[in-house]
């Protein structure tokens, strides 16, 4: 299975529209990015560099061509109109009008292309109020009521660390193109969406939106406790810190019985998850006892094999380092210009066809001559348009 | 656009598996969900209810048909067999051996429908030395170098309150049976896939994996403040808090001119994002003090005006309640016993084909009747096996 019989025009920047495009360019599509010449996508800037490539934009632009096209130019629109008619897919992430002043409004994309399928990313959608605001992943952290369900009771709302609104809706993005090419019967035509930051990163509430919405109760931060199961959450070792997740009463049960706290199965006030719940306070000080005598490594093993869910609190390298997560290409490796460059694989893994990376990520307008060529201009026009300065 | 030509047997269960399903029917397929008799998913236990339904269950369960079959019982791996000879694609999350205990290994699926898609959803993969542990969604969060991104610097790691471990799964087993989908040939045969939740969720580990996984640093958790930019963050007003996200020199500009604190550009304490970083609590401070003398809504109002990124820090009633919120349809409605339960929409917005819920989440068995018909079974094998209650 591929898609590399799949073409997409990637007219996207920085993380949401790249990694929509780098997700279908890792199952194998042609896809070209197109940046302005010399200027180029502004992820290039961000991020550890290896020599003069930002490992940030090589992670979402792996598998992909590029091309440089000045768009405001009559030929680069030329050169666009072009690609277009030989694509399937067009993905941009500007503001709402940008495409359409240019001349490519959903309308005039599907005359030059009734086939091809157009997705406009986005921070607030194509309708309402705020469809004009600029919009940043952390605006939409906070907007969405997102920051709201991380933290403690008592501390601020808190955004995720990565740009998950951005992340999400790159996911969305993907999905949306791959359900329309999945579904394309023959007699189809294209069509346009709108994947927008907000309604990505607010499809993630899962029970914090349904509870709210089905009672009118916000339901209140809980920290790394679990709302609803006790004991659950961070206890500490002679070293660290374990994540326990006994997520029934068997569990729990196992749990005790490993760590030799039988009897408290026995205490009434630990006899019942609602019983624990009530008194949470009292059973993790007897747990956090009884951990803090061993290491985590320690516990690790013995609690698995006890078939207790649990594990480590990794920081960023210790994660990596793992064997479990070395076995299964988490980190994987490009070039650029001769020199090695780490970057996120995929976790998708198929049977028979494992991930990989058929091209490093491109320099600005590096395939612009070949996709041209492929584009049927001639060397005499590639000529003028590179003396006219349009790539 | 429709999906509505794939059938998809759905084995899973609680989050991971059920939202990748319903992903698949929102778009259209005809998502089967496989339940033991009497006993059904254990999402159906939780959540605020509606009547006898769980909110959280039919949020995940909205558009699909319910066969319950014994899959232990040799007539209920007789339906299964027959389901599978029918249908595009088989979604299940059980641990590895389980499929293959049944009888079901992606070998025997195989033998049964050359053309099927398996695709298996756990917590750590297929290979690996954890393949055997029990994942939940807290431990994969805590693993996989998650919860060290999220929090301030001095604050320990911190989960995301939602179970962000699960869904980022979901989302990639969709995505990889629709690329699966998509790369159909007509040649092709069918293929089996793993996504695990640990690679799942390490792979938005974005600039905190690149920059890592090429410098060997582990960035340091920020809390609400951007690691790279400031200012940056939450800060006071009149009456609560406002996110702001001047993300470089230009924004920063228009944001000092809007607060009438134009003197500060000239302050060189202040005239880089250098030298802002630096001095990141002074600058914090100053604009603190000025937004403290206005409401949220105005200072929204005002430098949303002046092209500003900024929006209010919501809770969830907030969210849900915001105008731009509405006009999106990310709360939608479907119906369970006659009672309105409220869910989540789909951020995938296609111009040509509204998101809609064709079936309200089903109950245990709903359709078994039909379902069986329609795979051939005469209504005299119906009957028996429902006096033998493998259905």
């Amino acid at each position: 299975m591929s898609l590399k019989h799949i073409r997409v025009i990637d007219l996207t920047r920085v993380v949401s529209g790249p990694f929509c495009t780098a997700l279908l360019a890792d199952f194998g599509a042609d896809v070209i990015k197109v940046e302005p010449p010399g200027q180029g996508d502004p992820l290039r800037e961000q991020g550890a560099r290896v020599g003069a490539m930002s490992s940030y934009f090589a992670n979402y632009n792996r598998n992909k061509r590029a091309i440089a096209i000045d768009l405001y130019s009559e030929e680069g629109k030329t050169i666009l109109t072009r690609l277009i008619e030989g694509a399937d897919v067009i993905v941009e992430n500007f503001r709402p009008d940008v495409m359409s002043r240019m001349g490519f409004s959903p309308e005039q994309l599907k005359a030059i292309n009734p086939e091809i399928i157009h997705c406009n990313i986005n921070g607030f959608g194509v309708t309402g109020p705020y469809v004009d605001r600029p919009a940043f992943d952390f605006v939409v952290q906070a907007m969405s009521g997102f920051m709201h369900c991380n933290g403690g009771v008592d501390d601020p709302p808190m955004r995720s660390g990565v740009p998950l609104a951005d992340l999400i809706c790159g996911l969305y993005a993907a999905l949306g193109i791959l359900a329309r090419l999945a579904g394309r019967t023959g007699q189809d035509t294209g069509g346009s969406m709108n994947v927008s930051m907000l309604s990505s990163l607010m499809s993630m509430l899962s029970f914090h939106a349904t509870d709210y919405l089905n009672t009118g109760v916000t339901p209140t931060r809980s920290g790394n406790d679990h709302s609803l199961v006790a004991p659950y959450g961070l206890f500490a070792t002679a070293d660290g810190q374990i994540a326990l997740a006994p997520s029934n009463d068997a569990f729990v049960a196992r749990l005790l019985k490993a760590l030799d706290l039988e009897e408290l199965a026995r205490d009434p006030r630990f006899a019942s998850n609602t019983a624990r719940m009530a008194h949470r306070p009292e059973i993790n000080a007897l747990i956090d006892a009884r951990t803090s005598r061993q290491t985590t490594a320690h516990w690790i093993e013995l609690l698995n094999n006890a078939g207790v869910p649990c594990g480590p609190v990794y920081g960023i390298g210790e994660a990596f380092a793992d064997p479990q997560v070395r076995s299964q290409d988490v980190a994987v490796e490009t070039q650029a210009d001769g020199l090695a460059v780490r970057i996120l694989g995929s976790p998708v893994k198929f049977e028979d066809a494992p991930f990989e990376i058929r091209r490093p990520p491109p320099r600005i307008g590096q395939h612009t001559s070949e996709i041209l060529e492929e584009a049927g201009f001639s060397s005499v026009e590639i000529a003028a348009f590179r003396d006219a300065r349009v790539i």
